[in-house]
């Protein structure tokens, strides 16, 4: 019996989402303790291997397991010998050939961005930081350079595994949210550290070290070594997979850092 | 030379606010950072000392110090050695009669809870829990009887060093804020514990355990075993604090969790 899982962790307290040989990934403790549950090991597939530091609020993974219990003992029996950084927020079974990563047909990432003069205390690791004010109006003008299909060779990084540098970025935005600037990306896939790659070239447009239209001529140069740094991992969140509607798998709760306003 | 501090910290990573043998207080945190950039011994006083797992955005403290440095100097010096949860947001020069503790006129406190049936994970520590939906009309109707100057013995702790159990409760709302619940706290002083014993009453009648009528009724029999358990500190927050305006601190930043929306 396939299940699906939905769930929500602060990557800070793990190695990044993928099994290590210290057992110190989410899907290492994620896996230790749907196996105490279960009483027998279990093998988790994730819809998108978040990095070291990177957070999620809406992973979705899949398993296979022979026993049978209802949905919700799943989530409440899981929980129980996991980490309270990382919670299944829901379960649901699914047909034996779902996929938690082949069947996505898009992954949504948010960064969130505190630009003040001093970095954030409370917030520490979960959101990102820049010292001085950015400009949104100047990075949203740049970054619709970026929506569609186009080789994202610019914003890959060198370790990326994926075959191809082409990816649909579907949905591209950053707004003010409060105090925070929040970006959020759209797509079919993403590459290795993609979007902490388009952060820190958008950031040096908002802070005005390059004019908007520099990210359209990066992402034609199709040269990694002409971006900025990859951003720092703290306001990275996994924040929604997208699947066919008819698995009718359960929604999110809204987050209440992740999803405002 | 007297000077103010305007300072954040993520409770959790503290053993509260008070100094302690151990050094694991913010207040020994800080004071070790402030004697590395003066290079001599500084001793601070703060005007609330939060417990164990509170938090602040908005804690003001004042020190006296013969080394003269321009404000942003001590904002950036002090940063420099302190750990990343704590971080010092403003600096400014007082009269040198100003007191933090005794010159505040009044303290605000937030509390931030998630009612939903699992626990936060991203925010763990920074939020409190309840696992069912809370009816927020109910406590607002409930907390109505606690505005004014009133003897708080049934919310306070039996540990609580106050000479009189008499507090001035100036502001006291609930509102839904997103996925979570906000109770705002505004008085002159607070008692020990007296925000986390209201607010574990209010999460009974919330809950529907107790009707709104219950609360007055506590207040009105100034004995604490009648009232329900001290709630978590994990969702406390010192969120502001009063003074005389010709003081002319430095405001703070609006914060992204706390004074949101």
């Amino acid at each position: 019996m396939r299940i699906a899982l939905g769930l929500e962790y602060d990557g800070a307290a793990f190695c990044g989402w993928q099994t290590q040989p210290t057992g110190c990934g989410v899907q290492d403790h994620l896996q230790r303790a749907l196996a105490r549950f279960a009483d027998q090991p279990i093998e988790v597939t994730a819809a998108g291997r978040t990095d070291a530091g990177v957070h999620a609020s809406a992973q979705v993974v899949h398993f296979d397991s022979p026993v049978s219990r209802e949905p919700f003992s799943w989530v409440r029996g899981t929980n129980t010998f996991l980490e309270p950084q990382a919670r299944v927020l829901w379960a649901a079974p699914v047909p034996d050939a779902f996929h938690a990563r082949f069947d996505a047909r898009s992954r949504t990432y948010r960064y969130l961005l505190l630009d003040a003069p001093v970095a954030p205390a409370i917030l520490h690791g979960r959101v990102g930081w820049f010292h001085a004010p950015l400009d949104v109006a100047a990075m949203e003008s740049a970054l619709q350079a970026l929506k569609g299909a186009h080789d994202f060779s610019s914003f890959r990084d060198a370790q990326c595994q994926a075959k191809s540098p082409v990816r649909d970025l579907i949905e591209a935005r950053v707004e003010r949210a409060g105090p925070l600037v929040a970006f959020t990306f759209r797509a079919n896939a993403f590459l290795h550290h993609m979007v902490r790659n388009i952060v820190g070239a958008l950031v040096y447009v908002g802070a005005g070290r390059q004019p908007p239209e520099w990210i359209a001529s990066l992402l034609e140069a199709r040269d990694r070594r002409l971006a900025a740094p990859t951003f720092m991992p703290d306001g990275l969140y996994l924040a929604a997979v997208e699947y066919d509607r008819a698995l009718n798998l359960p929604p999110f709760p809204r987050h209440p850092l992740v999803d405002s306003p």
